[in-house]
């Protein structure tokens, strides 16, 4: 049951991918990316992805290291940007900064994003437009791992299509949303299988449709998960993912779904795509004024009465940073399995693991 | 049980509204929203609403008929617009024109609404941008009628806050989402207390923050909605609305509501405001291309394994659609108690009657 501290899981994780051919200050983007959704509480996000990370990098098509960011097409307010299979993470942080540069001078930006892999957790972009004072809004949606059934549904019809949104704060934590329009993100299942834990009931449906609470059924086991933008596992033999909120969760996945599919990639071949978004403040209100007014807002529902039991009525980025808080103390447990699967691929890799 | 045809309900709508100072092509617009509303299956956003929309431009403040609509600041993809308490229907609609008018420019259009009274179907906005082959997104937030209780809390903390999304498409019903981000629309339960039925479980709390299905634990009568924006029912009185999908939904809904109080309005007095959203899909994907793609999204959905005694996989904008054709053919059903209160208002407004 190793316990690490973040500076020694970063290190480990950028010399990886470093020995996989990614330039260094890329490696680490993506250490940096991946631990702190460990430290936020994401596990599924987290270090845990790098196995199947590099099993896609071998395979040589969807994820390629280094590989050169391009903006394909722009107006004033808006950029099409080809990620050319270059991680997530580091063509996201892009697609982002530039949503933020056209929203300084127009006072919106709308970035889209195509030939994008895995972005590992979608709230790091929104995030991004905080410190520039500005509202930050991210979908992303489609792909090839559909797993999401509509609530009169049997199949898997939609990705687990994420949202994420910040709003600033002047001195309160910031708004901070970032959720799958699945009833939780898929990785999350992954996770459980890889602690050999079953799901809570009302998360997933077996192959025929039916409740269950083993996360075997719902997909092949984690190590196999490239086989989910593979052909391994037939469609027809997998479970699904139950949408958020019913009808309203599902609808709003499946627009999700139309934008990354269809607006920033071209639907073919089943690929997902990314929409950033930045909205200027100061282009509507006296910022100051605005912040002050969410942090009102922010108090008066923290004060507010509170159902029997409940200590505090959390907001959007209150888990994240309770967990921050206390894995910057304690450090960041990782699962035996998924370690040792971790420390076997630096070694093959010939990375120096010094001690924790 | 009056069962009234769509042109004698406009006819008598507009006229009524004329008789209180209205202008003619605004008092045609506002017939045609809400005679919409009813065509739609929305009656809680129909004619019922005329008697409250009545007793607010007799307080004078809150809604002033023909009241002059101005644009305050813009950039070249944005706008700030003073509804200047207009009715909603007229200013949102000018909104979203100028939303329209920027993203034909720029690829993206926003447009803040300020000093806005009630809106009715926010749909309505949204799906303007669809003969433009635009993306059409309209938030409408806060405002003094707080309804929505948090997952954990027991008091109203928030508007019913909604979200409207349309997408074109080419041959298929284009995708239509207009929903209130609580768990239904707060008008339901108006709706249901004019018909004197009860409401589904787990619709409503009681003033104590237990669940109820009596729709006047939730608030007063009908008659007194106007009391939602005076005095006269304590807050403390009133139940609350709980939010759809739990943490997720609640939290979309305080984001709404952070951009509705403070980004389009001043958060001064509890004023809900209206942020309206137009994206050119041609600025980022063949239009063609585009909609036949949502098209085949759909088709794949609606062939799609269904789960037993459902016919029909719904998306967004389907029950609306059948709602309309069925009534286009049988008449509006109006309850007689709303029907004779809006019959005694036009005659009180000297309003010719004619038959049905």
């Amino acid at each position: 049951m190793p316990t690490l501290s973040a500076d020694y899981l970063r290190s480990i994780v950028s010399s990886i991918f470093m020995a996989v051919g990614t330039p260094r200050d890329e490696a680490d983007v993506l250490a940096e990316h991946l631990v702190k959704a460990n430290l936020y509480g994401h596990d599924s996000h987290g270090v845990i992805r790098i196995p199947y990370y590099l099993s896609v990098i071998e395979g040589g098509r969807f994820l390629k290291p280094g590989a050169k960011i391009k903006i394909v097409k722009e107006t004033i307010s808006t950029a099409i940007i080809d990620g050319n299979h270059n991680f997530g993470q580091i063509t996201g942080r892009k697609a982002m900064e530039v949503a933020i540069k056209k929203a300084k001078s127009t006072g919106i930006g709308m970035v889209t994003l195509f030939n994008v892999f895995h972005t590992g957790r979608v709230g790091e972009y929104s995030e991004m437009a905080l410190e520039h004072d500005m509202v930050g809004i991210v979908f992303g949606g489609g792909g090839m791992s559909r797993q999401v059934v509509a609530p009169t549904g049997l199949t898997r019809l939609l990705g687990t299509n994420p949202i994420a949104i910040s709003v600033p704060t002047y001195e309160e934590k910031p708004f901070r949303l970032d959720m799958a329009t699945s009833i939780v993100a898929g990785g999350k299942i992954s996770w459980y299988l890889s602690e050999g834990k079953r799901v809570p009931e009302g998360w997933i449906l077996d192959s025929d449709g039916n409740p269950t609470t083993d996360p075997s059924d719902f997909r092949p086991p984690f190590k196999d998960l490239g086989a989910s933008i593979g052909t391994n596992t037939p469609i027809e033999k997998r479970g699904s993912l139950l949408p958020f909120g019913d009808y309203k969760g599902w609808n709003l996945g499946l627009f999700i779904q139309l934008m990354g599919s269809y607006l920033a990639e071209s639907g073919r071949g089943q690929k997902g795509g990314f929409i950033f978004i930045a909205i200027d403040i100061s282009k509507f209100r006296p910022v100051e004024e605005f912040k002050r007014r969410v942090d009102q807002q922010i108090r008066t529902i923290k004060a507010s009465k509170k159902r029997p039991g409940v200590q505090e009525i959390l907001i959007a980025g209150d888990p994240e940073s309770y967990s921050y808080n206390k894995k910057i103390k304690e450090g960041i447990y990782i699962g035996d399995k998924p370690w040792k699967e971790i420390m076997e691929i630096a070694k093959s890799l010939g990375v120096d693991i010094k001690s924790n």
